[in-house]
């Protein structure tokens, strides 16, 4: 099973959907192999039971998770634990010698105040939560290709900031009056059956839920910090749900500190994405059908009585999580950064 | 709140969606009045809290389940409980002098056996079996008129009794070669959340259960059994779930006793539903969108290649539960069929 | 078929979406009767051969469109023909003695040079623009009592009024910084196919359409002018199309004047709809489900970071089109508001 | 762009919902690669302007049908014109040195008169017909092999056949009392917009349509024809649709010619598919979710009251069309069946 020309992978917290879906990718991925596939659950599972549609693609059992384990068997870890608990193993996979991509919040955010105050618990963690790297590649390529820890972004987080950044970085808009309008599909909200995602009750409405409370509203907040002078960013946030299974269409109001021509907008998502192989700037607005299944944003801006409004599409558990994993993935083992994402 | 021309209605049991769609109806029908609502839930909730499209047409508090305690405030129970629970609670209501449509199994199987066999239980109140009258009114209209206990039939049953038994009655088929294969709204499966019925594992899917082991198979049975000279039908159901909220389509393969035409078959159902409001005799296959949020059930017949295929929909929360038991109530009482139940 | 006590409703244009929906609506009416149906199809078609689910509700074979006709036939005309189309008919129905609730835009912009930049016409019955009343009855009920002609209002201006004007009639925000995201139904759409809502187009996908284009947006500054003083108001409106049936959401982002207190925004909504039977205002985030198939607008507020943020939702059909209408009509004849659309 | 060791791919008829799910596959094939595109359209279309999906993974523009400007370009050619016109194409496509996998129904038949039955109108290329296999790698591998057509299947034959073929070959069952109930998802109704597929008309129902009038039902008999000694099959055919985009399931009910048990019937099924690398035999019943995007036929068995029940999952745009034509095509140039089509 071993083959020393492929990355080998250990999905720790197998039975998530954001790991069903590393799976898919990593079958088809021409550089990578599963090695272990870890899961919290006693007796553990083999994988193909808990996803029928894995088998005969993939049959493996699911083993305890034990870090140290993993030493010499896996290069890397994708770790799809819940927020808390990743803190806790990351270290351990880290002194195992594998790199490890994180696809919790633990180490999103770089002010241990800001954890504790919206994650309602003190980081364990810090030494790690300070050399973290957030995993947008479009951003961080650099300094991902020799992180040791990568924090795989929040699906909104990346949505918002691959429509933002360029802006504040170009000093076009109010970092401080911000609003990003999301939508998504259900499978955002993971795989534990809960009254509110009950087919019936899920099924044909359209609603809004934590309202200008939802942790990523600090996380969109944390990514357009640091290109903001002097001051700190102010984002509204407020995430929908969508009776549909994938996809995230974020539409957000910027305020422009000038009077600035659609064009130029254009313009300067052109020059930020334009050998970004993810990322396509269009004309018409995104649908989060034309990015399902793919690690594609897709991105139109509009100048509307003043305000700039920017459309972007990704599909949540692809470019939203185990898409940008696998593209933190290459850029840290230096493979082609579309390696196993296109086609 | 009292209005001595109305029927006053006592639901027990009322969280469950068949219960949200019976107090629907209800606050519609100009001839009756929802007196109590009940819940096993304690505190007892109030009904447009759990069901918050019900505000502002309806503000009532539950109260405990206490049988005698609705003597003199309500004239009908709908009884809206579990199987087995069912059974020890309408012997009760009958003694407080309510009549009872009952919306659980626990009346419709009139052998203990078959209840036995297939729930899992003995039957505890054999009496009242005996005199409950099978709650369909286009069959059993006039022991309806003056029954105590009415057995609200069951979903399936429904769509498939009102496509077949004409045709037994008629003797035009084999009672022994019947196939129903069916497909319903996953409202049917209620309103306690599973894992199978988790948002993201139902949407987009289409898939048989309980394949020849559904309770309703012998139901089924039973529906045609009395038209059957000297032997016992035998029915194989299939059910499958469609991701849509409501509605069943039984799709209904019978093998004529000799050589049959789909006018004649046709003619056959025209005698037996001329004056019958709910049913909907169709040229074109009817759709389950076509009967929902209403008490009717469409029916088309073909024959092909020597077996009549005949398609009956209705919405599995109408016509199939509430519906068919404010029909049935109505002819408890006198009332004309139809009242509340059109436009 | 006449009865003299009840209203006599003629639909022109009988085959769309919305009027199926008042067809729906005006059949459990108790004061209401359809006396004639009509539609610019040649040969006319009976209604239940075009919307299958009335057939044994109604049977009535459309007529064509000749408004002398309906003269001493029916008292109100509910117009739902296209834009342009309703303009040219509108004063032949008043002509004939009718009263007049336009489903179409034709009257809803005061202003003439509103309608020719949006709606690329010049408008042909200056007179009747002037003296038709917009149809919130939340908001002009006194006017709309005695109007001959009423403007039934856009949906998403329905769910955007009613969750803004309160707040800018109390002063309490800059009416020129207003965005209005809102998201709908397929249904607001329309019934003629067209490839983006073919099902397999349609179906799984969330996407902005019209961005800062769309009519609507002008309709939604207009039900904020009369409140502002001195100046006009600005919104933004950006629409997007959700995958199911029907409902609207619409999350309003609004600036208040000074700071303000979520509980200060509540105690002016509640004072607003205190006696509004239509208007249900919750702690909860409004979902389009639990406004499905009513009349009800659900409000829910939140203040953000400074900013307001209101959620309102209706059914796009319902409060959005057919009932809203019916709600007029009841004003209109000196009904109770309620009647047919509760319960 | 050529690349001497990869199978060069022109797909005639390219903007059909089987010739995009087609370029998605071989886009991620690693020994083919897409030469043309070929459309009716004028002017011709870039292909990611019709799919922006695949936008970012192909650029390429349609050219238009010209059979001999193929030879030399294309080794084999994907025919998804409609029926009708591929029989016309097909023998210039062949004379021009490409091998042709026909997507379309012109093949499938082998008897003229069944064709002209079916599909009114005479076959006009009788030569090639009797040379054609049909593609079913499952049951004719060999002849596939080198074959210079191949009629690539229905789907709902696709799933049928998988679920029928190996019981009539073990003479377990009577080929006469054949009956196919199927439901599919709405892409296998194509990309033109029909009123029935509007999406307000599609979702949230379900029905029945060409009751007994599939042309696929007399291709499902010629399926088992080849395996019926004596005598012709007799299949009768209920397809449904159900409102979701891809996928269908087959429900089965099968006539032992004596009595069988289900291990048996497994037992016929396992010997068969033993080595198969697409036939997933489960024990649960298959859902369509979990063959959806994949080339797998998830199959299960019953024995109801001594029927055989058998239930048969595809991916309608997959293994019933675009992953099983790439299938014949591996089989027709040597490779291993799978390649592209796992992980």
């Amino acid at each position: 099973m071993n083959d020393s020309s492929k990355i080998r992978v250990a999905i720790i917290g197998a039975t998530a959907y954001t790991s069903r879906e590393a799976i898919r990718w990593l079958l088809r991925h021409p550089r990578a192999q599963i090695t272990a596939l870890c899961s919290r659950r006693e007796p553990q599972p083999r994988i193909e039971e808990i996803f029928p549609d894995l088998a005969g693609q993939i049959s493996m059992r699911c083993e305890p998770i034990d870090p140290p384990a993993f030493k010499g068997r896996a290069d890397v870890a994708f770790l799809c634990v819940p927020n808390g608990l990743a803190m806790s193993l990351a270290p351990q996979l880290l002194a195992a010698g594998l790199r490890v991509v994180d696809f919790s919040a633990d180490y999103r955010l770089k002010e241990p105040a800001d954890y504790e105050q919206w994650y309602d618990k003190k980081h364990t963690d810090l030494e790690n939560l300070e050399r973290a790297v957030y995993g947008i590649p479009e951003f961080y390529r650099e300094k991902i290709r020799t992180a040791a820890l990568v924090a795989n972004p929040g699906c909104y987080p990346t949505s918002a900031a691959l429509g933002i950044v360029p802006l504040v970085k170009a000093g076009l808009i109010d970092p401080q009056d911000v609003i990003v309008d999301s939508a998504s599909g259900v499978s955002g909200a993971g795989r534990e059956p809960k009254p509110e995602h009950h087919f019936p009750e899920r099924n044909e409405t359209f609603e809004a839920y934590k309202v200008g409370e939802h942790r990523h509203m600090v996380e969109i907040e944390r990514t357009l910090d640091p290109y903001v002078r002097g001051r700190k960013s102010s984002v509204i946030f407020t995430p929908h749900l969508v009776p549909m299974e994938r996809g995230i269409l974020s539409t957000i109001y910027l305020k422009p500190v000038q009077p600035v021509s659609v064009q130029h907008v254009a313009e300067v998502f052109g020059k930020t994405y334009a050998n970004e192989p993810f990322i396509r700037l269009r004309q018409t607005p995104p649908r989060t059908a034309d990015v399902a299944r793919t690690n594609f944003c897709d991105i139109t801006a509009r100048v509307v009585k003043g305000r700039i409004i920017v459309l972007s599409a990704i599909d949540n558990m692809v470019k939203g999580a185990a898409g940008q994993a696998i593209q933190n993935m290459n850029v840290m083992f230096g493979l082609d950064e579309t390696t196993g994402l296109l086609g």
